[in-house]
């Protein structure tokens, strides 16, 4: 019997003596490594914070206590912990467990998360709470130091500085966020990684804290009541003393026992603690200690070497990776700025060909944002490559710093649709919504990687807001030969199969092409003709095609976007206002949370696989009675 | 002769000798006061800045040097100095003036603010490019201690630590937000203001920064050099220091010959410089000094006592200021949050009843609302009180954090729909959009203030995300015996001036229900009738009322909303669905920047004033030659 098999429920880990915690963290880790190299997922920063979870757990008391997990992608411990060991391996499959915290899932899961920087306003949240009801429980955020660069963090942070009963926030330094981080933060964190605070920490530990409450309090207000000067020749971690936040640390972090006695302590203090906690990303498996961002969120690899089961063929990101390589030779204008996703959306090989041209501003996405539209106005030609779900951070920026100024700031925006296994908070689904009511700005989104190309191209060369929206995976190799030039605001005819004018319209968005092509063929089968157009504008909409279907009795629109607001109420839209009297079928994501699954079952459910569109329009067309061809 | 008249372009300002200055700088005050007691503006900030603004104008040299006003509701003086000054008498009008920094306006205006905390972004994005294309000119951004406050701000702060080349941030202090500042970074502010370096600042500025370059540069670099801990105690403004910023201040901000020393030596500085200059916000004019939050934004005021010139009828803000305190009595579980406006939002009767439950987390609307996400997490029922135009900050986090875990979280969105006077940054025109494809959430908008006090208590009784959203100004006094129960999805029948069910159809928004209402009187003398409904909820829409009329000839929106993704693409998405085959007139602002105007113009120009529906309904019915009654 393994030394996992006791862990049945939360808690089980405090039954743990500290001689057999070694085993049970090497244990854990071949879960995790065992588990990822099969289904994929954030090896990472899972085998980083093994040491640090078991030392949280055995301190603290989930459910009652309220563990937060920034992003939560380095929750699977705790998963592991609190009674979820056996479903382990349903690891990010559809009706699985999440890769993230999921309050469904558990009562120890206390808030769903997934986007960087939220974890301390939601403890500070629920201390609030707590303290508001006369409750009794700790609330622990845990947070990365990459997450701490996000606005998010410090807002919070300013706000918990003031807090008078206690409140614990962890950082999890592991000395990197996706990528390498970045700004003066990090080089403040890292010389206290290297401080004599951390080589003397036990002393350190002994001297000022262990004592509390009896003579540590004591102490910790004899420290506050020097002058501001002197206090800070003792204590590190200034930054956060001068938020008003007690800084504790730093702290091994694959020392548990060290971990055990910090947190007791951190505990005690009558307001907000931050404990400092060095780990290592990767720890325990070589491939991911040396290449930590590889495996930040990985696919199923080799258990052996480490290298991807799969070779794939190249995906939109290696197309964008390529493309704006050459952009940047051909014009010294260009320059591209992302928010920690530079291996993700292929930026490093222009990183290194222009390193004065790359800006990685952090966990930053509004900041990278405004930024852009500074580079914009004096000349530059700035590319914002960030996924399309974390773009979300900047709305605003991009509204009103951006298109309010009508500036030619190009977008590329990575993992829009829907990416599969990490679900709802990863989902590229909005994006056409939030867009598209934004005036000035002009959406497409490319149906090949030709076209992906191509579209680069015209951003580069228009002058406003420009926003380019592709998926997470393979790019389409279809339709080589479909490369009419992209002029703003017109559809390309992919094919038709009617005879005559008399059958269905199909308007298909992006990587939706490829998809109702292939129902054509199904369509085709049963005598059902249809024309297919390639969208690639949601804004603005070609409306001269709209007008020359508007006698059609079917019109079909196809997008990988939620329901509403998206490319479909767009066309919508413009068919009311020029009084078309036919049908119009929106197919899309419908209005509520997708869940995780692999992208072909995503589709599969929503009417999107070739097979569900096949299936969606011939419906619609037997119950109308129309569309024969 | 006026000393103000030689004030006639850009650079006049330094002819100036010092000791007209004093003289120049009272003229500019009693412009400003005599100005904004007419139009309105914000007053406050302006008279607190005229001196700064002259001190940089000396020194620096627009528009070859840029110079960016955070917020930029400061800007007026920097508005008179660049050529305004006659003009200045149509701030805020139509057409006029705006009363922020518009590129259009003037090639000294570089960044068309509005929103805070963008312009050390804005500023890093300026710098950035001008060393990619080796030129040479200053960047100067102006922020205030309130805007230090948003993520955003520490987001490129960070940033701009790792900078080699000149940046200069100017911090504003006064000390305050628009309303009292909070938090740590406040307290840590405070102390500085109040430290030895400020009443000893000449001594300091003398031996340590006037030399430069001669021997200044070294002794930075000295004192830099020695351990972190002793530059700690010799340095004030570590917080800044820590994030890479070399601090210098504070500065008194009355003193012209001082700040232009100070500046001229942060210009050679070879990095991000931060001049915390301390200022006095409404300084000059009594009323405004003794309640500068009263003049933050103010209407027109009577020169003399400073009390505004017109009493009004109670606005929306007040009823919701009346009802939420009810409601706080009723139930010890409603807290409020709100970001800076807890004056604009009517919370202070709340915050002096219940201090315990009232929060202004300062300019971080981000965090607001994951903080009220971890307060309803734990049991409270958390109302975030926010400017629609400014929750836009917190798009991410109502998405991610509140719908996504589909929790009980009311937003009180305060001016939406256009604001008037302050103009498109400021207008709420795109929360419809932006909120309605939120899965999860329900939005409502009351056509008068009895409506607003039964949506807030339908709005605490609910279980899910509620967004109530209310304009600006007198709340409307009409069909108080309208008072059907609020039913969720459900609209309200006002009147019906129709002959059977054969005419036109009125769906209205919110404060257009008494526009349309008085529009009915000017169809019904054309002999047109029409059906007006309240439609209460954008979000469930009224699918049965919709059924129920979809064989009307012609329906017709009205919300003051763009009409992109607004609750006219609503009704039209669902009309097209049931196969609606008659015509859907959508009124709403349209899809671009709305400018600044009066309310009544903006909805007179956008045909949604009662004449302006009138005219395009009845257009409408005519070129159809449907809907007579």
């Amino acid at each position: 019997m393994s030394l996992l098999d006791r862990l049945k429920s939360s808690g089980d880990i405090k039954s743990f003596s500290y001689q057999e915690l070694p085993e049970l963290c090497s244990e854990i880790r071949e879960l995790l490594i065992d588990t990822l190299s099969k289904k994929g997922g954030h090896l990472s920063s899972n085998l980083g914070a093994v040491e640090l979870t078991v030392a949280l757990h055995r301190v603290f008391s989930p459910p009652k206590d309220k563990i937060i997990f920034d992003v939560g992608h380095q929750s699977y411990t705790h998963k592991i912990l609190t009674g979820r060991k056996d479903e382990f391996e349903t690891l990010r499959e559809r009706n699985g467990l999440s890769g993230f915290p999921k309050r469904s899932e558990s009562d120890c899961d206390v808030f769903d998360s997934g986007h960087a920087s939220t974890s301390i306003s939601a403890g500070l949240g629920m201390v609030t709470a707590r303290d508001l009801q006369n409750e009794d429980y700790k609330v622990i955020s845990v947070i990365g130091d990459g997450a701490l660069t996000g606005g998010l963090a410090y807002e919070a942070m300013n706000n918990a500085g003031s807090l008078k009963s206690n409140f614990v926030i962890v950082l999890n330094d592991n000395g990197m966020s996706i990528s390498e981080n970045v700004g003066g933060l990090s080089r403040q964190l890292s010389s206290l990684r290297t401080s004599s605070g951390y080589t003397n920490l036990k002393a350190q530990v002994q001297t000022s804290l262990e004592k509390i409450p009896v003579y540590g309090e004591k102490l910790v207000a004899q420290i506050r009541k020097t002058k501001s000067g002197i206090k800070q020749l003792v204590i590190p971690g200034m930054i956060f003393e001068q938020m008003g936040i007690m800084y504790l640390g730093p702290v091994d972090g694959s020392n548990i026992k060290q971990m055990e006695n910090v947190f007791k302590n951190a505990a005690r203090f009558k307001g907000c603690v931050l404990v400092h906690v060095i780990t290592k990303k990767g720890k325990g498996f070589i491939p991911a200690e040396r290449h930590p961002s590889r495996f930040h969120g990985a696919d199923a690899f080799d258990r052996e070497t480490g290298l991807p089961l799969s070779t794939k063929n190249p995906s939109y990101t290696d197309i964008f990776s390529t493309v704006i390589r050459k952009l940047g030779q051909r014009d010294d204008k260009v320059c591209c700025i992302t928010a920690a996703m530079m291996d993700g959306t292929g930026l490093k090989r222009f990183r290194n060909l222009f390193p004065e041209r790359f800006f990685d501003v952090g966990i930053a996405e509004e900041h990278a944002v405004t930024f852009a539209a500074g580079l914009s106005l004096s000349g530059m030609k700035p590319f914002v490559c960030v996924y399309s779900s974390f773009l979300q951070r900047a709305y605003d920026e991009i509204l009103m710093d951006v298109c309010l100024q009508d500036l030619h700031v190009v977008f590329c925006i990575d993992r829009a649709g829907v990416v599969g296994h990490d679900g709802p908070t990863h989902h590229g689904l909005f994006d056409l919504s939030y867009l598209s009511s934004m005036p000035n700005i002009i959406i497409l989104s490319p149906k090949n990687k030709w076209e992906l190309s191509d579209m680069l191209k015209y951003a580069l060369a228009e002058t406003h807001p420009v926003a380019v929206r592709y998926p997470r995976g393979e790019a389409c190799t279809l339709f080589k030969e479909k490369r009419q030039k992209i002029e703003k605001g017109r559809t390309e005819v992919i094919e038709d199969t009617r005879e005559g004018d008399d059958g269905v319209v199909i308007l298909a968005l992006g990587s939706m092409v490829e998809n109702a092509y292939h129902a054509l063929d199904l369509l085709k089968k049963d005598n059902i003709g249809a024309l297919l157009i390639n969208a690639r504008f949601v804004k603005p909409i070609d409306t001269a095609l709209l007008d020359s279907v508007s006698s059609s009795t079917l019109i079909v629109t196809i997008e990988d976007n939620v329901i509403t607001n998206g490319f479909g109420s767009k066309a919508g839209d413009y068919l009311l206002d020029i009084g078309y009297k036919g049908d119009l079928l929106k197919l899309a994501f419908p209005d509520e949370f997708v869940p995780q699954g692999t992208v072909a079952e995503l589709y599969e459910e929503n009417s999107l696989s070739p097979e569900g569109i096949y299936r969606a329009i011939k419906e619609k067309v037997i119950s109308d009675g129309k569309g024969k061809a």
